[in-house]
């Protein structure tokens, strides 16, 4: 057991609150008045969660996309953000600044205030933010799958993945690749528009067989996905190929900041016109049933689970 | 000028709306529904804001208090906390945890979520909570203070700076200090029943003397501070006498937490029932006035500004 493993577990115990969701959904869902906040805080730290060489307008983007794909997946509108801010240095920061500028624009999002600090200098700096979104309509759990749903997910899978390993040296493929996992695109549209019609919503950080495997056991169900269903892009596919090899690397890659649903069958032809509408497909993948745990298949049969489904460092 | 002086100019170009209050505040003031939230995100760096060697249980606490000190400024009460943390060694961690669990108990405060992320070992840690608080009333800013209002205290000033001293080993004291520096206790109650009694408001946590200016700044009057009205306690008293140069240190050591406030001479009444009801002194220290800047008096006359009126970290 990992001491972050022991230390959430510790937390969990004191974060008893309904709004807290036992720590285990993507944001905190509150009532006040007659409004239901929905609020996440999430750190990217330096080397762990952005390169160092990464432009520092690209990890402005990065903070904020990843704190609002976490309300996307609970089906909100994003109100306002604060900052925590470590110090570098100044040109690193200048450009931090224009980044976030560009974000907050790009989302017409407010910047409400937060805290900056001196960070010791050389060590890995933790930049973080504080999502506050209001809720438009239902505020979809990751727990609330039920036996017989089936299993979604939005855009395409492992193009982050894929751009990290082009940044680290070890592959070759489309620049489109680098800005997937540099510059991800919070879907924001897509999670107001499905939290009516889904009975569990997450978005796919860590990896999309860890996330899945999470959505089941909050659900207390077992999901099996079906490889050959995990959307990959045509530059996915130029720089990897459709082996299983390479939908097994997609599938566990991470930051793919997509949404993962569960939705009953009788509506897929809503979630297939909702796709048609906001020009992004909508992908069944798999399902949910009784019982426990994650299996794989593809077309030859049951496919053996990875070693390793994605980042176990529990983001959100 | 500093680097996070740049960099927090910049950031205020962002912070366009007026929920942020141009960032200068010490918390956001959002409408949402019917509701108005208060909002603030504060963080502790290790060697900066806390000692490596405070127990962690304190650690803790102080985190909590010091965003909560932020909502009391505002008259908020607090509504929920997400925590930022980066993982110690697992000894640390656990303290921390029970610390968190009494702050949390103490003040019957909901943890709703965060994030957990490993440190790079050995790096100096930040840790950070975002507070969310409802204003049950209206919420002062630093900034509504008139020509003629009266500048008022809560509390005693000077002790958590002694404390400090005491733990460095330059001063020999109470070990109340010590405890004034390593659990500061949030005015929420005081904060709540001041709201609607005075013009502007906030929390001394950078110093007195720095803070007042910044009050005074705010509002665009200039503050006059008689030396010899600032509260001392009987311990600070014991510690560091009463001369100029005590009173003085008193004025600029910071971490008081304690609420400086304006208030028209017309409510020095309700003020002094009110101190009475909660058994917290409040003290009229010095009033604001036409002008700028910020002026010194003792029963000697005036008094020269000392060259460092607090910290300049621009914490809040």
């Amino acid at each position: 057991v990992s001491a972050e493993t022991t230390f959430i577990a510790a937390l969990r115990a004191l974060a008893t609150a309904p709004a807290a969701r036992g720590l285990i959904d993507d944001a905190a869902v509150l009532e006040v008045g007659g409004t239901r906040l929905v609020l996440t805080h999430d750190a990217l730290v330096e080397g762990i969660h952005y390169r160092s060489d990464d432009p520092p307008e690209d990890v402005a983007w990065k903070l904020v996309a990843v704190n609002l794909s976490d309300l996307a997946a609970k089906g909100a509108r994003p109100i306002g953000v604060l900052l925590g801010y470590t110090l570098g240095n100044p040109d690193w920061d200048e450009g931090f600044v224009r980044g976030l500028g560009r974000a907050l624009d790009g989302f017409a999002l407010p910047l409400l205030g937060g805290d900056t600090v001196a960070g010791p200098s050389g060590a890995p700096r933790t930049l973080s933010l504080t999502a506050i979104g209001e809720a438009a309509g239902p505020v979809p759990s990751r727990a609330g799958a039920a036996a017989g749903d089936e299993l979604w997910v939005s855009g395409a899978i492992g193009d982050a993945g894929a751009g990290l390993a082009i940044l680290q040296g070890s592959l070759h493929g489309d620049e489109m690749l680098v800005r997937r996992y540099r510059t991800p695109r919070p879907r924001l549209e897509a999670g107001q528009a499905l939290a009516p019609l889904v009975s569990a919503m997450m978005d796919v950080s860590d990896g999309l067989l860890i996330d899945a495997g999470r959505m089941g056991h909050a659900s207390g169900l077992g999901v099996t996905i079906d490889l050959d269903e995990v959307p990959l892009s045509e530059a996915y596919l130029g720089a990897l190929g459709e082996d299983r090899a390479a939908r097994l690397r997609a599938a566990t890659a991470g930051d793919d900041y997509e949404l993962l649903f569960a939705a009953r069958t009788k509506d897929r032809h809503p979630i297939a016109k909702l796709a048609e509408r906001l020009g992004l497909p909508l992908t069944r993948i798999g399902q949910l049933e009784a019982g426990a745990g994650l299996a794989l298949r593809d077309r030859a049969g049951p496919v053996p689970l990875p070693e390793r489904l994605g980042w176990e460092h529990g983001r959100g």
